[in-house]
């Protein structure tokens, strides 16, 4: 090995170490402190992906799930096909009427939303649950199909046994206000801008 | 109903219906082109998370996924206990040798990148598999373990046969050049800022 490779070698170690360092006393100072609400919001890819990658990841602890999707409600997507596969551990609920510019009625997408928080409490309030997954509810607050005062309300007055995630873009600064973690998803390029069609496996 | 909920919901209706009438174009017009290279970068939590929330959806559809992890390799997770129990549809190899902060050893970290990119080249050649993950691949091309040349040469000549999800912040930009779909995962608001420890089912 070269005198180079030498110092670039030792030089990495002891930047390893401070890091290390650094990360061992982050990690020794924190309480642990269990029911954070989540929220996935921004325009980009990934908001309800990476919820779903939850799920895989609390099944793998053999955690019990459950999930509310207020919004796709007449797609059929991979996520739904899979989780429904584990009725024992994911209770999977779709109460959305597919998304608004499908259906274009106020109405009805209300009532639809009303039944679907209304499950959504249910879970929240359910202690065999150890994750909830709110996908699209930012959309239904978004279009003021549920009122964010109440649900806000509801979200502080839940248990906190479980853990709470919320999708969807344009989350209300009132939910992010309330929110343990918030993360925002940005779209730096897109296939949709250069023509190609939204697909399986990938967008739902 | 009153005159006033009557107005707000044919308005309702008129912007949906605009908004479909976009969506429905924007959907003719696109071209079907499989084998896309996805990019999930950035500070904020989801990057892996959205890339093992697609794993579930790809497994929905009854697709064969590959999953390399370059670094978590020391930490037991849920998405690994999870998807190792799908062996007939799920190639999962666990390369990395654990956090380069824990290691300290750059040529031990080199030796581990370059094995796992044989086994990367190996899943992105197999016509057997619909959608790669390559985990954490950012980390490694950014302390230069790998060759970034040499990746972006390996990825460009791929068969276009399947999905391929890079992950890691940081991503390089010679890799954000040749992805098709780029996300950044940004930080808005985190529980590590105030106090609360990483926990099983959200951070691992």
């Amino acid at each position: 090995m070269s005198d180079d490779e030498d110092r670039k070698n030792a030089e990495h170690k002891a930047a390893m170490q401070a890091l290390k360092a650094e990360r061992d006393a982050m990690m020794a100072e924190k309480t642990d402190a269990p029911g954070l609400l989540l929220v996935h919001t921004g325009d980009g890819k990934g908001k309800s992906t990476a919820a779903f990658g939850m799920v895989a990841r609390a099944l793998g602890w053999n955690q019990k799930i459950g999930i509310v999707q207020y919004i796709k409600g007449k797609w059929i997507t991979g996520e739904r096909q899979f989780y429904k596969r584990f009725p024992e551990s994911v209770r999977y609920e779709i109460m959305g009427q597919g998304f608004t510019w499908d259906t274009q009625d106020r109405a009805r997408d209300i009532e639809a939303a009303e039944a679907a928080w209304a499950t959504s409490l249910e879970m929240l309030h359910d202690p065999e649950l150890d994750l909830v997954i709110l996908d699209e509810l930012n959309i239904a607050l978004r279009y003021d199909y549920l009122d964010i005062a109440k649900v806000v309300a509801d979200l502080q007055a839940r248990p906190r046994d479980k853990h709470v995630v919320v999708t969807g873009r344009n989350a209300k600064p009132e939910l992010i206000a309330i929110a343990d973690l918030v993360t925002e998803m940005t779209l730096v390029k897109h296939p949709f801008d250069q023509g190609i069609k939204a697909q399986r496996g990938v967008d739902f």
